[in-house]
């Protein structure tokens, strides 16, 4: 068997913990250390029986080893430039978790050090690898609807994070509609140029006192002519909502929820169907499974990953010029940025 | 405009006043008069209100009547042969409710008689004009499914009727499964040579005191070499559950039950949807109505029906081979009758 | 039975004869009159064969009769608003196709005019009373999803119309769109306030030749702080897409379009169902015979029917301000109008 | 972590490889070696690569390995009963691939050697570990709908197998409706007390010769009085169609068939969906997998797993009642047998 890639995972929280896992379970992967500045002895336990041998608080535990093959940052949003950079420094591949930064500036530094040198970088979009969406995709490039006129994404989160969440989280554009942002893209094959965007806070008034909206609606103009329109709320109340559709001069193509079953019950008024998958990490199970292979193998083919920093990049230029049109009330253009 | 068909209406129960209303919204048809043995005044009146203009006791006033062109025959089994008998000695074209009769040798008569005079008969079942029936019924009379291997209907009522039905109804294969063995052949486009039926008194016990069931299970072999099942119950408790599935060398057909409406709410514990049609008055509310366009049409251009005397023999003789053999235990070969 | 209800047809083309055919199966009414200006021998000879026993070119033959009691009004959008003033001013109660008016002015005259002469007058938006929309309505009403927060409806026609019924139109908002929105008050059950349109002549761009486009997006905000979206396309390629999806408090409705069977062929590249109904005739075969039941209704009890002019009204509001907005690319208020 | 069960597998065909890769992800387990008496260079290198550290062609090599806590068969039914008493013998926990065997006898002597050992013995009846199924199943067994009244059990394979198969398979009854008869016991939760049968060699009609057929219905009748119905295609054209409706005196359950992806495609013709699953394979891809955790926590905690022996022998009981019934055209008994 060939030579193991020796992973440091940054941040040891839900995602850190479910990459760990999947990781372990890919014989490509070698986990060498979990790195997590809270880290506890409860937690330290806790991965050692999942499998990850070492744990350390210091992020330079990762970044000075040279045994250290690639990183995998799951660390809060505000570390992820900073590692990126470090990272690409010391030579490292690097898969990073969504969004790489609310600052444009700071994107553009790591994903500069990144292509200076020479590592691999793929963001964290893992609905891309959903088996719907990317069938959907897959089916859109294959011309199956001719020209793409008009997408429709629903996403809907299943119930409010805490307030505190909501508060730090650079606001619904950026924090949740980046995941839409980046499909929108991806599936329709063209770049968004201009937005409009409208929300408002309806489960939950008091977050309006951020200057931020729970449910929100959001128009894209794309460059091949192409309208789209992208509806979040942050409570479904349902579980985890995520639909695409796209018309084009052909026909449409749909992709819809699964239930965690398909038992159904008929009984004497109606019938019921089972919940669907609660939250992200149920619903897209697979999908982060089969970006971590998307990884492994750019990472032995020394190639670009299907999601490139690029991408990481336009979804949060989107996600500025809708958080733009929320506060004017008319439809924004785009920035253009070259790396 | 033409000459209407002047109708006869024999039987005023539930079935007698729907196909009453539907006959009324039909330029080409004229209703004369409406028969029944129990007419009371509130059910002339009631008659009289939806447009029947005229109501009396006696079945000869329709017979006798030389202004009265056909009879739509929608009285108790125990009349049908019987009164196809009288309608056709008098040149009357003639609609008859399912089943013809019990007795092979009363619906040979009858056949006969009809043969003899000329005249048009029309078996009523209507489930054949339901639009999924017939659609799953097109494509395979034009080969999409290739060579019919295996059949399979579920057909199941909503709820027992009164106890004094069942003990008067003949059996469930004569009473209720008779309409899909209608379908078997109409589907199958092959008769049935032999069958097996195994049944229980499942919904409540007490009808095994009748020598009935209420649950039945029957295998058909056909001329063709096909295999077909049939399931029914008298009691679904979730409305008229009517599906039809027929695999193919070439692929699988099936249809499905619509609910009222399709509107599904999607909420914290899964999602659900509306009420199936209850009976058959519901479920084949069009299928009703489409029949009697198939009868004014036959009679119009003087031609066989859809649905013609035979199919009512073949679906009779078909439920004595499958009462015969609930009772031997055997796979029991279907009577070849000519008429 | 009661006295009937005499009517007067204005406009003889698709949907006047739709209309004719309905109102003469309903034992309320009587067809006196069939009106059209391009009445040709031929139009008048197909109008006595589906029963219509009179046809003119004069609407003065309708307005002038004391004999007639109702007028259907399917003549071309420019002569609404004079006709229902002509016959409420006749004492002739009114139903009348959508749009009243494409000028604000004509239709307050018009409703003006028929408030004075107290007449019933009824817009057909049929939409209404569609088994699916009308079930979703009623849940939301009842308050199975709680608060309403965000609306969605899908409307697309199957396939462009001629070019110049599209320059003559008014454009997609006052002319397609519309139907929507009056959908979008009705199932929201709040008056919208402000709208955001963003289009583009996608299917065909010499539709931009007349200022219009033939894709459109449109976001609303309500009264009761729900935000909606309307997405329409006049060639969806695969049937009248018709469908509507509401998120509240407590979960989620959504509808969905119907095929013309609900038979499915499993074969070995998947499988297949059968088409959509393609356009509104089909589609909404049932919901014209509903409406027109309303109006009956309306008409014996001397009652507002169940959707008035105010909702005739409203919906061209919100038509010009998304007109408005698609040329500001802006945020634009529906203007506040009393009659 | 706690010691690894070091597992021995026997048979490297085709599910072989698949519960070496699933065991191999486990980190309860440690695969020692493998078995094959056609093992090849070729297949040892296979095997090395995806993770078996050793290959042999005696299976000799596993029985007499002290370090060996279980062992995997999965080669010719042949050999079923002969590892299972040799496994048993030697102390060893014991999963074993369906069926047990083809013989009653040789069955019962392995379930007694089994016992006497005090081993744990698993089938691999992989069906029950299906999400869908399993949910069913338990909302049954939860009394959701009420008393059981009515099974019917849809299972098709995609395409005929090599005739030299069918040959020695023992017939479709024992080979292929064996894990029906199994999923029937499961989900009704009652033991079959009689069978019919009635099949035809309807795909290849020379499978006849071997007399044998590709297509049969057979009914069932439980011990609770419940009765069902089981249909078996060889070849369905479409995928492995796997389906379960269950009726009861409170509503019905059904699970239906999963597609590849949910992506629908909606054309001027219609609308269109993705392939099934093609085979078992695919098909219980995850049922296999959770089949062997059970296997994993029984062995743990030392206790009987969810399918037992008697599962293996009840199956195959009533797979020979079934193949007399076919010959007899009769309703047969199952015979009774107690370890």
């Amino acid at each position: 068997m060939a030579k193991k890639i020796r992973v440091g995972i940054l941040g040891l929280g839900r995602i850190g913990k479910m990459h760990a896992r999947n990781i372990l379970t890919m014989k490509e992967f070698e986990v060498v250390v979990g790195v997590d500045p809270f880290l506890t002895e409860g937690l330290e336990q806790e991965m050692k029986e999942i499998g990850v041998p070492k744990c350390s608080k210091d992020p330079e535990d990762v970044f000075a080893d040279p045994d250290i093959d690639a990183v995998v940052i799951c660390s809060i949003t505000e570390t992820h430039s900073d590692f990126i950079i470090r990272a690409a420094k010391a030579g490292k591949d690097i898969f990073c978790e969504k969004p790489i930064d609310h600052n444009v500036e700071r994107i553009l530094e790591a994903l500069r050090t990144v292509r200076d040198a020479g590592v691999i970088l793929q963001v964290g979009f893992m609905r891309r690898f959903d088996r719907n969406h990317g069938k959907l995709q897959r089916m859109v490039a294959e011309g199956r609807i001719g020209d793409v006129e008009m997408l429709k994404i629903t996403s809907r989160d299943p119930d409010l994070p805490p307030m505190n969440y909501i508060r730090d989280s650079g606001g619904i554009y950026v924090d949740m509609m980046i995941h839409d942002f980046d499909m929108a893209r991806f599936v329709v094959g063209s770049e968004v140029t201009e937005v409009f965007a409208a929300g408002a806070a309806l489960c939950n008034p008091e977050i309006e006192e951020f200057g931020d909206v729970d449910s929100a609606v959001v128009t894209l103009k794309f460059e091949n002519g192409a309208i789209g329109v992208i509806d979040n709320s942050r409570r479904s109340g349902f579980g985890h909502d995520q639909r695409i559709e796209i018309l084009g001069s052909k026909g449409c193509l749909m992709d819809s929820n699964e239930p965690e079953s398909n038992v159904v019950y008929y009984h004497n008024d109606g019938y019921c169907g089972d919940k669907l998958p609660w939250h992200f990490i149920e619903r897209y199970e697979g999908a982060y499974f089969t970006e971590l292979r998307e990884f492994v193998q750019a990472v032995l083919e020394r190639r670009q990953p299907a999601v490139s920093g690029i991408d990481g990049l336009q979804s949060v230029l989107i996600a500025e010029a809708a958080a733009k049109s929320a506060k004017s009330g008319k439809l924004e253009k785009v920035e253009k940025v070259t790396v």
